[in-house]
């Protein structure tokens, strides 16, 4: 009988297509994970432009390694740990006569290295109340420490 | 018999402590590896520097990442590929007037972040005929690829 051999060569194809296009449990666990991961990252660094834009500070630097190991790179000069960043940040945007401005990140890329450990690369552009847009580059290495991602280094270049 | 005792109970302690003192053998080679990744990253660094010393940007350009996805950010300017990257050097330090100068690196910080991926920090300095010093920072990241750890991306700013 040549005419029932078609669809039941048929219904022996289709599970094989069908356990061919399902990926490995363990993929689609890393897929997962990764996903879930590249949200972290993102979600931090709103976190961060949200703390900004509202004049918080301590807000921002939360999305930073609370730790004297911290590294901070910007043009020539490197500030080591939490606090000085901090310190930095408040002297340079806060101070006497200074405006933080609107902070704006573009151009986001994250490279996610390892299940523990990803860099950031992007551009952020500060928008002040005179018109100028001071702006410039930014690498940031983020580890999956025991309270989330965090930024353990940040180099940040400007004109 | 008491006085049998001390020394067979010493016996029987010494095979303990020395294995306890014995890394496991997994712990051995990830240290070992570890070893062998920080050398290879110390090898290309130095590389560099040499190449950079004998007026070779070619072989200066052979510790990064031959692709067109090499990112080498540079104050607010992006640079994208290997042989943008090359010609931004050449038409930097080799142009019309221009001197590479004597490069030195300092402060090298290793991080290896997995098997297959560090970031390196450090500072750098030129030397110029007329005594000037430019300097600044660097941040690399390097991955572990066929031919060996190559940087794929390059952050770098100075004065």
């Amino acid at each position: 009988m040549p005419a029932m051999r078609k669809p039941s060569l048929l219904l022996l194809l289709v599970p094989i297509l069908l356990i061919a296009q399902t990926p490995t449990p363990s993929a689609a666990r890393r897929e997962q994970a990764r996903e879930q991961f590249e949200e972290g990252i993102k979600h931090l660094l709103v976190s961060q432009v949200e703390a900004w834009n509202h004049g918080n500070l301590e807000g921002f630097m939360q999305g930073y390694w609370q730790s004297p190991e911290l590294t901070f790179f910007s043009g020539v000069s490197i500030t080591h740990g939490w606090e000085p960043t901090l310190a930095r940040y408040k002297q340079r945007y806060q101070s006497e006569g200074k405006e933080m401005g609107r902070l704006e990140f573009q151009d986001l890329n994250i490279d996610l290295l390892s299940g523990r450990a990803a860099v950031v690369t992007g551009k952020w552009q500060l928008t002040m109340k005179d018109g100028k847009q001071p702006h410039g580059l930014f690498t940031l290495i983020m580890k999956r420490l025991p309270d989330g991602w965090k930024i353990v280094h940040d180099h940040t270049s400007g004109e």
